[in-house]
């Protein structure tokens, strides 16, 4: 389908624009595109409008680099939450997962990343140096790093501790790791099964935690 | 997850914009968002105006009103298409698959659509008109009726076979309709399986068609 002739250069440009974007195929991307050429224009300018500011006024809060309208964010800059604790995680997607539990009422760290040696992704490259300045900055008891459990965020954990070390009366703390809700242990895999053995905990705590 | 709170408005927006593409749900809408956000600023306003351009730019082929950078699409002024073959299709996505066969050589009418009483769509909202005009303006030898095999594309064929009435000379066909190439007869629904039986073709015949 790649070399499929349009009868439209408009056509062909706006497909292949849609067709870079992540996931979308060129049978997808010519679907979307035809669905916007249904719409009204003013639909359409709306849409693109979004895309345009969206990227171009956006800012990063200048304590944690979370994705915000104003210098600081809304969450750093809420006296309801918690400032003694920073929750450290690679990107703006993983913000919005812990947001959405509930059950978080601190503060986060955006690196904006891991340390992957293999895509030469250095600690320089992360905000890795203003999370240090936070901590030395003082009133930080707790920082959680909430990394992906992959190789490189295990990696980023122990440079993160390495720096953190001057440090000793700031708790390091990670996920638990374990067994899913709802999960069944049959296709839970041994190393996490394996994890959840080691760490167990007393029933009592569990209820109290839910 | 709908009511998932966005750190930023113009993010909440762009997210938004991008949910209302059909298929496209909040999750895939804010992955795709935060990875226009990664690219240059150039690049998202070149997707954007790829968009814009397209809805406000581009013509319909006031002959076979298919999609068109011109009065006349490159399909209607082909000479070396054969205009005596109109093949009738429901929209812009059809004529790019036939077109993709590389087995078709004669000229499109793209009617916009399918008579659909239920979505309130009569043959006046169709380009239904045009195509009697064409076919009244003579030297069109065959019509193929290329629609979707709905209720509503036979709806339409019955339609058109009547306003074509008129033109006995003119030979109206339909699409063959039988097992797909590479397909199991197991698997082949029995109304297809029944037509493809009922309408068998010569080995000697089937074999020159490829």
């Amino acid at each position: 389908m790649t070399n499929e002739q349009y009868p439209s250069k408009l056509l062909e440009r706006a497909v292949s624009e849609f067709a870079r974007l992540p996931g979308i195929g060129r049978k997808t991307a010519l679907r979307l595109t035809l669905h916007l050429l249904r719409q009204d224009s003013a639909a359409v300018h709306a849409f693109s409008e979004s895309l345009t500011r969206l990227r171009d006024e956006v800012k990063y809060c200048r304590v944690c680099h979370n994705i915000s309208d104003t210098d600081v964010c809304d969450i750093c800059a809420n006296p309801l939450r918690d400032a003694s604790t920073i929750c450290v995680v690679e990107n703006i997607r993983s913000v919005l997962s812990v947001e959405n539990t509930g059950q978080y009422h601190g503060l986060y760290h955006v690196l904006g990343g891991v340390i992957s040696p293999m895509d030469g992704i250095g600690p320089a490259d992360l905000e890795l140096e203003s999370l240090v300045e936070r901590v030395a900055a003082g009133g930080v008891r707790e920082v959680i790093l909430a990394l992906n459990p992959t190789m490189e965020g295990d990696t980023t954990n122990f440079y993160i501790s390495r720096k953190l070390a001057p440090y000793p009366d700031v708790r390091l703390t990670v996920l638990a790791r374990g067994v899913s809700v709802g999960d069944d242990l049959e296709y839970t895999d041994e190393v996490t099964l394996g994890r959840s053995i080691v760490n167990r905990v007393e029933l009592a705590q569990e209820k109290n935690g839910l």
